[in-house]
């Protein structure tokens, strides 16, 4: 990897902005909203540079991270904001595979991403590397909680301003894993959409960089790095099936044109991938949707312990509605008590502690499995995208206690007689 | 990396058992303490192997975690059990450099290790694997907190039993940073080296892997892949500098052992690399058998808030002194303040956030830097083994509060204002 260098030309292949639903182009400016339709604007590319200047050689002579992929990012920079973020582990699942009764079940694991331990670095590497290109001096971001940790951490990597918005009830770990980085940080009295609706205000006031907002285009194309990486590391070959949590949807619209580039292109080959979408009871607009065949969303007010994944008026939910359509998956959702159950399911058997929305996405994985809308021989990929670090309230008392002993063996022995007696008498019970 | 296959045999090099005081050498068993001396064990290998079947490109065809150096590790499995342990980021720093003064400062970040955001997941995945080995099938040891955190979630990956014992009063980020993973828990009332006396008692009757006790040869060579990758991320070749934190003075010299290996098959050029100590002032037996030259550790009774590396009779103390002695490097100490300070300084200057252990690395280097102990042109790398969600109570009232808003333009602009106008004071006081 070090030996070799890129010796290309650089050349960039995003071209414009392209509204998603009338297809008007816009030059590559701060803008996320179409002037004629009001529809959002997305980064288009010449697939036709990327042909000829991609190969899998040379995205494995790339850096360790998801700027390997950087010739699908929509960025001019050769040297993009790189802390190491992407390239987390796709985990071979072993012990939640049997107990699900799957086969072929991988864990794409950003739990451990860099530097913040969710996706959302990866989407804010990329907004702040253009932040920077578009002359950006202060960065924002409406979060909840993860796009703010994410945000506050990169800006003070590069140097960057930063004001982050979240709402007022985040959880003890989201808020500190902001404040650490000494970003000004507005709690709003209010839910994320809500903090949104003020963002969009301020945008327009403050000449700011909103990653999720005025720069929304090119920050949601790092969601792609989580196609590609899959791809990748599964041998340069499509999965069968994903399982995605939904928020606004974006994530899930990404990973599938990333799938599609990699096709466009001709890094791998094409093949049909089932696209399921796992959402919380008490947040699920997307979910609702699809089960009722609706063309629009209905927004709700979120009430749910999954706050990452709590947004009641989603961007990109009806786009995601038309994939799982259109490739034959599900949109599902589940309640807070599963998504605990997912959360203690995960950790017990595959040593990932995740946060809610990763709960939720297991608890959606079993609950399809369950309904026989997985089946077994299918490579399928469960995304993880955030850590249990953060979101400890979730399953304070749900876990059990330790056994607190004196410094003496016969103190252990007894604790340790005493706790298998009690499991003896749970499992007695079980079976009585 | 994918289309390469490794088709060499599958030797091991791993030859036996070996004291680090006397040389008696022993079967390649659960043991860790010499019968004739009494000093620890270690494993050695046959390099001559290693320099005739390893070389650069079968490591870089390797998986993309600690295992593509499996050859360097004592486990004869062609399947260790790997969960994308390792192959974490090494940052080349901007800000703190600048910060400290420093041109070549890299940032070696343990603090995403997968699963447990940890060095000590590279020591439990080696020691897990050898505990299959031999015949384990309940593992446990006594642990600060993170190996504990490791221990269950790589038990739990790979299906073994568990049982891990930690001091009562842990910070509750990594008291539930186990039980999510369903092990036995035990806290101790004492402090880690009463935990450490109780675990050895146990180990000689209950017939269980303690990964830092009778697996400890085995665990501790872990440790040495924290000095492969930097070599490998710095394009094979030693850094000039490196500094980490001790607590029990294992991690040290096995980046140590482990820079020389790669020197004695080949695989980097040799040259000095000084090896520098960070620990905590309320427990610095290793920092003041340095200072004060002397060839033993005096235990102490810790008290700080860095209890992860708070071990008051250190194991490898005295191999510790030695390394920083005869490498021209030192070893520090730091207050609790000095630690808090640590932490935000690497939060603020380059968006990681460590805990109490890394604040306390960070804060010593800092600390040589202004003493000239370091030459700002040296290649330093800076060990940063932990994650600050699981110490959030560390720096709790050290770091601001969000600003508490209505969901409306003007309570934001209000915010904003009062913001700015307490930051012009704080900064004429500063003037002043």
């Amino acid at each position: 990897m070090t030996q070799a260098i890129d010796t290309q030309k650089a050349t960039t292949a995003f071209k414009a902005l392209k509204c998603k639903e009338c297809g008007a182009e816009y030059e590559l400016k701060a803008s996320h909203v179409c002037e004629f339709c009001f529809g959002p604007l997305e980064v288009s590319y010449d697939y036709s540079t990327l042909r000829q200047t991609v190969t899998r050689e040379s995205i494995q002579a790339g850096p360790n991270s998801m700027w390997r992929y950087r010739k699908f990012l929509p960025v001019a920079s050769e040297n993009p904001i790189d802390v190491g973020t992407g390239m987390t582990p796709l985990v071979r699942s072993q012990r939640l595979a049997r107990r699900l009764g799957l086969n072929k079940l991988y864990i794409k694991n950003d739990a451990v991403n860099m530097p913040t331990l969710s996706f959302k670095d990866r989407v804010v590497s990329v907004a702040l590397t253009r932040a920077r290109e578009l002359g950006f001096t202060t960065v924002s971001c409406a979060s909840t909680g993860n796009l703010a940790n994410s945000t506050a951490a990169i800006a003070a990597h590069a140097g960057l301003d930063c004001c982050v918005f979240i709402p007022a009830d985040l959880e003890a770990g989201k808020v500190l894993g902001s404040l650490i980085y000494s970003p000004t940080l507005m709690a709003v009295k209010g839910n994320y959409d809500q903090v949104n609706r003020l963002c969009s205000e301020v945008a327009n006031t403050h000449g700011w960089g909103f990653v999720n907002i005025n720069l929304r285009p090119y920050y949601s194309e790092g969601s792609k790095t989580l196609g590609f990486e899959v791809a990748e590391q599964l041998g340069w070959q499509l999965p069968d099936h994903i399982v995605a949590p939904l928020a606004s949807g974006s994530l899930f619209t990404k990973i599938y044109k990333g799938f599609n580039e990699f096709v466009e292109v001709g890094l791998v080959e094409g093949k049909p991938v089932r696209f399921s979408g796992a959402q919380a009871e008490g947040c699920s607009p997307i979910a609702q949707a699809f089960k009722e065949d609706r063309d629009f969303i209905q927004p709700v007010k979120p009430n749910t312990i999954a706050k990452s994944i709590a947004i009641g008026n989603p961007a990109d939910g009806i786009y995601a509605v038309e994939i799982a359509k259109k490739t034959g998956g599900s949109i599902e959702s589940v309640t807070d008590a599963e998504i605990i159950e997912g959360i203690k399911l995960l950790a017990e058997t595959e040593g990932i502690f995740t946060e809610t929305a990763g709960g939720t996405t297991v608890a959606v994985l079993k609950k399809l499995v369950e309904a026989g809308k997985i089946n077994p021989d299918e490579t399928t990929v469960v995304y993880i995208t955030g850590n249990g670090l953060k979101t400890q309230e979730a399953v304070h008392g749900y876990i059990g206690e330790p056994l607190t002993i004196e410094a003496k063996l016969d103190s252990f022995e007894g604790a340790l007689e005493r706790s298998r007696t009690l499991e003896r008498l749970e499992w007695q019970q079980v079976l009585v």
